[in-house]
């Protein structure tokens, strides 16, 4: 286990109570400034709750995303998720963020479900790893991509138009450097040493540049496809990154689909959802109603609070006044807890309305029948 | 460079003046006795000139595809060709060997042409290794394979119908065995290091046993398949191994498109093998024409003694002689490499017609209209 001073960022494992500010420097990301925020907004002529609450916090070449814009040469966005179970509401809020790109952007998304590593990573069959994309992709097609400019695919379906250019790029990719940023060694299996040849290739899947919307943690990645793009005279993939969801019991490490009893999974019934937020959230208030009326909540270790600042709370007046009556005693964990509560079962009704309603029919378009997924399917991805 | 007592064999290399009996021993293989023999031909109806002048010597398992042969399961067979430049007599022979199983035993044929590990393995571009696999296509064609009982594919086309099952092959492979099987290290690119699953796929295209007629060099890749076979319930790989065609200039390592000067190559001209056979083949003679009608000469280390024996001289009553007047200095060098140009120029006249009568039609059944061919582009590997 990590030590709190002595976090590790890695793709596969985040721990530790993470400092984004050093996690910035360490990783050599850029703070998302405020004068890039202001361009941003400009752009999409639209604001993001997620960046003006400082949960998207970080970025590498976003403002030549916006200079390629603002010159009409465009850009396009690259997301996926590794269907390797149900859904929580971390996932959904990468998605979300990318969903706002392409609404105010008007620009072409692509969804890799990389079902290949996920067979690889683990004792999984693939008959449970289809299980899961598919009930991954519905979650995926309520968010709202517009179905013909979203392409998603799985690895296994869609090799046979990645692969020439696949393995051009993992010639460009030896084994020390997936050792040292990935962590594989000599019990890794050689598909998953082969892997990020595959996870990379979508950044190429148009001239424009790519924009990787995602944890601060998937950064690893995505240096090797800078080291790697120039040498096919190709951009390199620009990020912005959102600080990771914790899991309901503190700030220590991020949700996960392997702890569903500390995650809001986006099944989860009002009821479920109300007893995980009263039994699990952990509470910055203090142990005794007498003491926390005297001295108040820590706002900066309650799960409560964070969420509904950085994830679910419009109204930046209900939230200052929350954070001052909390934070002096006035208010109690579980009024605050209450109003986390509402908040995200709306959003997960409103989210499973979506799903059942319109699910089905976008997840076909965008993975076959939409006018992007037919263009994809129709061409071999090309590297030069 | 390999002392010659201390020989390598490694697919990639051979080098030392090889020792097949202690290969045999070194590998574990098996040699091909002649009660094997017997039983081979007595099966096919027909005999083998390799066989019996024991150019094709050892084997895994040959005794159990002639069980199953004769209980009629029947088996298949498997061999390829990295395209990596034009095709050598070395190359051919293989593809005789594998052609002849499958007159005699009337059964598929599958001829992996791995062009992504030609592109991995060196700096080269996909346009070079193109050029080089449309021209060893033209030569395996001309071999004479039953076109609709052969398929024919290059890795980077048929993937799709491949990965899924190799990524369950590559599940079980894992970076320390095939650093120590193909000597793969931390400089080898991702790509090559993963494409030992794509090699040992085709051993599993049919449920029946696969044998691979290969060089005794080729034995290190099949032995990972004999590992994971049992994993998948499925047939370790039969081989049966012919030695290396050595280089004109001696019996030091194998014959190599990297040194054309050396090698015989398809597309020599009665000019060219004539001029390489007398200029460049190594000579077991004398060196004064004194000397040797003295002492004769060393017909093992003769190059052209040898290929004559072991590739093309079908009379053994003529060989017997040619052997016993050249090793008494009743021949001359020079007599006993006419013989060989004329058998050379004989066989390359055939095949060239073959390929220019025939070559283009069978290539396009073997690889698209054939029976087995649409066959197997309708359906997807399974691995269970």
């Amino acid at each position: 286990m990590a030590d709190k001073n002595n976090f590790e960022v890695t793709p596969w494992d985040v721990e530790g109570n993470v400092d984004y500010r050093k996690l910035v420097e360490k990783f050599g990301t850029e703070r998302l400034t405020d004068d890039l925020k202001e361009r941003i907004y400009e752009n999409a002529d639209a604001r993001n709750l997620y960046i003006d609450r400082d949960f998207v916090f970080s970025h590498r070449d976003m403002d030549k995303i916006l200079k390629d814009y603002e010159e009409g040469n465009g850009f396009f966005l690259y997301t996926g998720v590794g269907p390797s179970g149900p859904m929580h509401i971390g996932h959904i809020i990468s998605f979300k963020m990318t969903k706002w790109f392409q609404e105010n952007f008007d620009v072409n998304v692509y969804i890799q479900f990389p079902d290949d590593e996920k067979f690889w990573t683990r004792d999984r069959s693939y008959d449970e790893v289809e299980e899961f994309a598919k009930d991954n992709l519905m979650d995926v097609a309520a968010v709202g991509f517009d179905p013909d400019k979203t392409f998603v695919f799985k690895n296994t379906e869609y090799i046979g138009n990645m692969y020439k250019a696949a393995t051009k790029l993992a010639k460009r990719i030896n084994n020390s450097v997936v050792s040292a940023v990935f962590g594989f060694d000599s019990s890794t299996n050689i598909g998953l040493n082969f892997y990020p040849a595959l996870q990379l290739l979508p950044t190429f899947f148009e001239e424009r540049r790519c924009l990787i919307p995602a944890g601060i943690d998937q950064d690893p990645y995505w240096r090797v496809q800078r080291d790697v793009a120039p040498k096919f005279n190709r951009h390199k993939a620009a990020q912005i990154h959102n600080k990771l969801v914790p899991a309901l019991t503190g700030p220590e490490g991020k949700m996960s689909s392997s702890r569903p009893r500390d995650a809001i999974m986006l099944n989860d019934g009002p009821e479920d959802v109300r007893k995980k937020v009263m039994e699990r959230a952990y509470s910055g208030g203090q142990v005794t109603k007498k003491e926390h009326r005297e001295k108040g909540a820590n706002l900066s270790v309650d799960v409560a609070y964070q969420w509904l600042k950085n994830l679910f709370l419009e109204d930046d007046k209900k939230l200052e006044e929350i954070g001052r009556k909390y934070s002096n005693g006035e208010m109690l964990t579980g009024e605050v807890k209450e109003i986390l509560v509402d908040k995200i079962n709306e959003f997960l009704e409103e989210h499973r309305k979506r799903r059942d309603e319109k699910g089905e029919e976008l997840k076909e378009k965008m993975m076959y029948d939409g006018k992007l997924a037919r263009r994809m399917w129709d061409r071999n991805i090309d590297l030069g």
